[in-house]
């Protein structure tokens, strides 16, 4: 393939960031790939791991890229692209992979230089490792990938983002526009509260009286372990999320408690009709997510069967 | 192997007793499987199968057995012991696989003749399919079977007792015994509290004005698609459950939406340091789980490294 961009730089390289480089680097998406890490250790071991040119400078990571990703959490976006910015390239792209889209572009857009395009950008993909050991090159396989452009009239920055999608294609991903207090709403329901309430009822079971925490995790074949999964994943990057989109969280959160209570209330005045038509409604949605390509349809994600 | 049972009959050809009848007959613990179901459809698919050697009556199934199985929804207990008890030889063991343990003693003590020995059981083991189809005979393998025996002081009793446990062991499960009050508690925490939040999550998303289906579908990888499998499982099944088992639900519940108001409330006032520590804690749960052989350690379940 014909490189996308000459040379791209990653500034954080941990799970998502090293996939972008190696993605980048099997697809020939980019020529050269530079990644940097606040993080000596993480440098160290991304040079191991031949992620690209491993940089101990932030300045000499990014200074000919055309396009700088910043991977890292939500909340150091913004000290990311100040120490990058006095380096940046005339016309270079500047994304994010952030999980939240309004409050990134808030902390990066006063911080740009006039002659780059910010493009904010968050794929949904992952797993619930971290650090530079967890990538992997096809983790964006058919996966989407959510750009969310800026007001921005300059008919470059048309042809970045075009560029720029022609980019995350080249990784495998399928692309997609949205407006970034939309895709903050979606990606609420979703992803973030699904990890609120993983996170919480790994919490609660460990600090319950009456089940000891080896109990818990001795029958957690039972449902539970599929939780703990997602409450593996990493606290700094979720702690950035909820405090950076409190507003969309908070409003599907308040959902989620009224609807609960309502089925509190059906169990507790043994309402078995109500109970059977909310389960059988919610049994459909497996189905939709497999048809669109977005799971296994292996029962049990095919973990256990060894048939 | 020597069969630990001459005869076994299973009332319910679904997942949980289409896996019993699999197991049974290729390890060898039962040297006869009889099938019964109240769904005609399901009788003649099970034959199709081979599950066994399926009656269209009850008491043609059960007639001969060493050991009876009621694997249907726990309502569905006592009158499945109804019209099998007349024809239960003497001596026979009579257990279930219901996820409820007390609400299923009380309904089917007053049931048995007195020539035959209830021992309650419960697999910890599943998927989200339900139907003959669905079963396979690893299901069992390296999974917990819980066991709660009855006051019941005849020797003959305890005697029973030993041999079901050698039963499931054969078919590759672990073999615990548990008070059923505890059983109760134990599995609201690890298996009907998760399942109802999953149902209620994915009810939820349906129900948005701001967020269309097609939206959560097509961004469930980003954690929502998980709780689409546990949402897919058996509606009536699952109705049962939350019907008879009310008081440790509702306890466990209480537990739940309390600890998620505290961090709503974190969320709110932007308390970074607490929502950290809590989803730092949250993290050590996975491993334990791991190392408890209760999932995989592929990240993502295995399901979407193609690497």
């Amino acid at each position: 393939m014909a490189a996308v961009f000459d040379r791209i730089a990653i500034l954080g390289a941990g799970l998502v960031g090293g996939s972008i480089a190696r993605a980048a680097l099997e697809s020939g998406a980019a020529a050269a790939v530079m990644l940097y890490d606040t993080d000596a250790s993480v440098r160290r071991r991304a040079r191991e791991l031949n992620l690209g040119e491993v940089s101990d400078a932030v300045a000499d990571a990014v200074r000919d890229a055309d396009l700088v990703v910043l991977a890292v959490p939500v909340g150091a976006m913004a000290a990311a692209l100040r120490t990058a910015a006095p380096a940046l390239k005339r016309g270079a792209i500047v994304s994010d992979v952030g999980s939240v889209k309004q409050a990134v572009v808030e902390a990066l857009e006063p911080l740009l230089p006039a002659h780059a395009y910010l493009i904010p950008g968050h794929p949904i993909a992952g797993t619930e490792r971290s650090g530079p050991d967890a990538g992997f090159a096809t983790l964006f396989h058919n996966r989407w990938h959510i750009l969310t452009p800026i007001a921005d009239a300059r008919p470059e920055y048309a042809a970045a983002v075009t560029r720029l999608e022609e980019f995350w294609r080249a990784l495998g991903a399928n692309v997609e526009r949205m407006d970034a207090a939309h895709h903050d709403v979606v990606l609420a329901v979703t992803s973030h509260l699904p990890h609120l309430i993983a996170f919480n009822i790994v919490a609660m079971a460990e600090d319950l009286e009456s089940v000891t925490e080896s109990e818990v995790v001795k029958y957690s074949a039972s449902g539970f372990r599929d939780f703990t999964r997602i409450a593996a994943s990493d606290p700094t990057m979720w702690r950035d999320v909820f405090l950076n989109n409190k507003d969309a969280v908070l409003e599907v959160l308040g959902r989620f408690s009224e609807d609960l209570a309502a089925l509190q209330r059906a169990i507790r005045w043994s309402e078995g009709d109500a109970l059977y038509a909310l389960f059988e409604r919610a049994r459909r949605m497996r189905r939709e997510v497999i048809e669109a390509g977005q799971d296994t349809a292996a029962p049990n994600f095919g973990r256990d069967t060894s048939q």
